[in-house]
């Protein structure tokens, strides 16, 4: 009953973005429209053969510990390896190393047509890209020859071993160490907690990305080194060999998101676990980070995309479904009618509509940063592009996480009781991305990030950015037939949250516990503003294509329906938490852990 | 990890609404506040000792479908046994019957007990006490004898029929029908969809309570009977005798909530559906409503409970759990603090205290009008409390499960992975809770309910009778210290709130399609209004107990804290959707279905 749409991707791409645009670069000189549409069409039909089919299987029958070995359904290794031989494992890198050199955007569009069918298979290529993404930058040429090489050919998988028990999101008092050996390598000992992917039987070798304290290191974050940490030894060719010290101490049984293992792994406990540092020592968190920004677009992704496989499920489901009659036709013996005539349901549609292409267009616009800053001729303009995506990754990571798993909410309503069983995708869609406001920071830790570091970086660049850019697609719609309100509109939401971000910035350098108590509402104010500016930019070109008779007349009358139901049911309540923030409440800073 | 604190019982019950007053009535005389308190303590007593042992066991071994029976653990039937001994199946009927002639307000309040222990076996009575209450109103004194008495002492169990497979919630489109016998008995024919408790084999019978059509009867809702349909037909000493046409033809597997068997049900099919009319031929859905409604405050009282039980589990980990420091206090080497001392913990804790204490004021005084209308002398205040009660039962029953569900999301996210694994009880409570907004009636049918019927009837009294009674706390809070900024609030909120519905009372009867198409966002503006009314009730009650120097200083202060957070964080957001309903906004109704 999950369907993939590719309609509202083609927009996105083409017509919002204009993505094609990246092939006059000489590393994206092979993805013109033509080819991006091949490699989606390649994968669409990967995820519906190989990744849909078996999604529900693997969250009924989730991956198991057996005598020290996870067991999964054979399908999960069938799909991964359609899905190497397609080449996807090596996406985005450089061809040097076996890669496919496609633009970011591309590939995570790509994703987002996996993460549809089969959130859980899916999990483990895209930690597997973001651990090799760590080597491709920091890693020596040996590195990148025993490590890279096997990744970007999905021989090896990867991940990212951060969290350790009795340290969560709090990385600085991570306790996992490292013990220089006389052959430059290290001995790690330690225990790694919520480990996604930290175990299979699927792959040929992992390669854990391990943080961890060199003996004597200093204390907190800045004594935090990177280490390539492998699940089995290399031998002189550069095949696994024997175990490594890296041992699967137990898997976390999930509410959802039941197929990709999330494990605790112990290193160096019976046997000893040979680490090699990555880059320079105490390094590794600013190493990480740059994973972690990615992984966070990631999780921004997965969210969209399990809320766009509810959307359709229960959008589907609406059409066919007849009951009830419309408030002034309650004649009893004529018809019921669809429940897609109710507005009810079309509330609940709508909702769900604004949230996932509105959050998919916020995703693909940070994409399409990535791809600028790698292919920018000017500086200033890269400098720009490089503090814009900072700013915005926080809420690429959590507005799809909250509003997503709102509209999986709203899928399961639009089907009543029979979304609540589990004979519809639509409940395990909404346990699975109960995980993304979660994993790769909390929205609390993204709060905390987004007001105490981005809003003051650089001098406040990455905000004035935001509000230049926001401005020149106001200007556009201003000209537009039909957008001149939604543009003001927006113009007045701007000015509110520029002048409300300036205060709280003050007030967190007078006050930081005052100023940064209510982040997460900031997070949340932020993320609607810019919503609804990718809502506008979406207005824009469904405008100029209804204008030039280009495209589906419906699909772009839903677009701008879209936009309206954004701007009058979602936007105007950001007004009221900039008052909240404008007052520096502090209700919940000063309530007291014994009134409780 | 689940704990049951009846500090806030015992507060709602004794400060708020002083419960004990009713043994001044005949009828409740044995409930002073020692009784109530013991009837309490005997609930608190079996729910920890009997309950909650096998809550997690149920979700994860959900009730089966085994040789066309009912299959599941047997510690289900071993709690109701001590539930049954302990005369709680009898708790508010007549002692003539049976029963132990407890308050509405008790009963409810042991509900809650339970049900925070243990929502999936606390369904089996609640059902049991809802179809017998339908048979005290309108049964024979032979049909009290026969099915009531046994329900009463917990020998027989009941349910409702309403939903077909191909009618869900309009049940004027249901089709059973029900053929006159000569010996005055029906034979019942027809298919039932969602049956809570519609099999088990744990009583000694189940007395089915089913809608159904007698032949030539007129079409839509003005055509449907009510029938008493068995599953085991009674010999002539009214004990279970040969099966009755009624066939389990299914289980519903759901998200959570498994533990209450969700059943689809065959009556007549291979041998007859003996049924026997209840009150008189097509006023069925009428007596029907009686049961919806107690059934809608029974919803409302579960959705509560689960939040609690959340609440305690994510507090208890957040008082314990080590994890990072203040913004200001960033020394690597100092300790960590517990993550309750964040601002951002505090919030997720705030909200989840001011939706389960506000929502659960809500329901009880709900419960509270129940028992007043039950003991009126004065018919002029009986008539405005069932006004007023009818008006609150949607908003009892969806307020609650909207923000009490969102308040089980808030608990898993305090407990972060722990609190996503099926290691804690807090992803199982926000399963559970997720049926809530669904069963008896959906969002949109407690919209249609509040804005198209219970807003104008009796020429609007409802309404006036719940600003009366709001005023009434306003003024009382306006003399007390530090609560006169919530009464104005509040007044301005309310007058608000009263002026939009005349507006939209205006509207539904000059277009009802437009007038109504807002409904659901209605009854979620007037919820979070009245909810600020329990609030600033309970702030009343707090600020004379600690002026008293009565009380725990602490959880007054609390109470009052939790106050300022639902005034400052919540409802102000109500005013932005009074703009909305005040515009009668188009953008859901305008919406057409080929656009999505």
């Amino acid at each position: 009953m999950i369907t993939i749409d590719r309609t509202d991707l083609a927009f996105q791409l083409h017509d919002l973005l204009d993505t094609a645009r990246l092939a006059a670069h000489s590393r994206f000189a092979d993805y013109d429209r033509a080819a991006i549409d091949g490699v989606l069409d390649t994968a669409e039909r990967i995820a519906i053969n190989h990744f849909l089919p078996h999604a529900a299987l693997l969250d009924e029958n989730e991956p198991a510990f057996v005598d020290g070995k996870v067991v999964m359904d054979d399908a999960v290794g069938e799909a991964l390896r359609h899905f190497r031989e397609a080449g996807f494992f090596g996406a985005a890198f450089d061809r040097e190393w076996g890669g496919m050199q496609m633009p970011e955007t591309v590939r995570q569009a790509a994703s987002f047509i996996f993460m549809m069918a089969n959130i859980g298979t899916s999990g483990y290529p895209f930690l597997t890209a973001g651990a090799a993404n760590l080597l491709a930058s920091f890693g020596t040429v040996e590195q990148k020859e025993r490590f890279l090489r096997p990744m970007v050919e999905g021989r090896f998988y990867g991940t990212m071993c951060l969290s350790e028990p009795q340290a969560g999101s709090s990385l600085g008092d991570i306790v996992t160490s490292a013990s220089p050996a006389d052959d430059g390598s290290y001995r790690i000992s330690g225990r790694k907690m919520w480990i996604s992917g930290g175990d299979q039987e699927i792959s040929d070798n992992i390669v854990h990305m391990v943080l961890a304290r060199i003996e004597g290191a200093p204390p907190g974050v800045k004594g935090i080194s990177l280490f390539i940490v492998p699940k089995y030894r290399l031998d002189p060719d550069g095949m696994a060999s024997e175990r490594n010290g890296v041992v699967l101490a137990g898997l976390n049984h999930k509410m959802g998101y039941r197929g990709t293992t999330n494990t605790l792994l112990h290193f160096g406990e019976d046997e000893p676990a040979i680490g090699y540092l990555l880059g320079e020592p105490h390094r590794g968190l600013a190493y990480m980070f740059q994973m972690m920004n990615e992984a966070r677009i990631g999780v921004g992704l997965g969210a969209v995309a399990l809320a766009a496989a509810g959307y359709r499920a229960s959008l589907a489901y609406a059409r066919e479904r007849p009951q009830g009659r419309h408030p002034d036709g309650k004649d009893p013996s004529g018809p019921p009618v669809a429940i897609i005539e109710h507005a009810d349901i079309k509330r609940l549609l709508l909702a769900q509509k604004a949230a996932v292409e509105g959050a998919l267009a916020l995703v693909l616009y940070s994409a399409d940063l990535v791809d600028r800053i790698r292919e920018a001729e000017d500086e200033q303009a890269r400098r720009e592009d490089e503090l814009l995506l900072d700013l915005l990754t926080p809420l690429v990571k959590s507005w799809p996480s909250e509003y997503c798993l709102e509209a999986n909410k709203h899928a399961i309503q639009v089907l009543g009781g029979y979304g609540y069983t589990r004979d519809y995708p639509v409940e395990r869609l909404y346990r699975d991305n109960r995980l993304n406001p979660i994993h790769e920071g909390t929205h609390g830790i993204q709060g905390m990030d987004l007001l105490g570091r981005k809003i003051t970086q650089a001098g406040g660049a990455g905000v004035r950015t935001l509000a230049e850019r926001v401005m020149a697609d106001i200007k556009m719609a201003h000209t537009l037939d039909g957008l001149a309100g939604f543009a003001e509109t927006l113009a007045t939401h701007l000015s509110e949250t520029v002048a409300t971000t300036g205060r709280l910035a003050h007030a967190v350098g007078k006050n930081p516990r005052l100023g940064l108590a209510n982040a997460t509402i900031y997070l949340d104010m932020l993320g609607h503003v810019v919503i609804a500016w990718m809502w506008l930019r979406q207005a824009v070109a469904a405008v100029g294509k209804r204008a030039n008779g280009d495209g589906d007349p419906d699909f772009l009358d839903g677009k701008l329906a879209a936009c309206r139901y954004f701007f009058a049911h979602e936007l105007p309540a950001t007004r009221v938490k900039r008052d909240l923030l404008d007052s520096l409440d502090d209700t919940t800073l000063s309530m007291k852990p014994d009134w409780f």
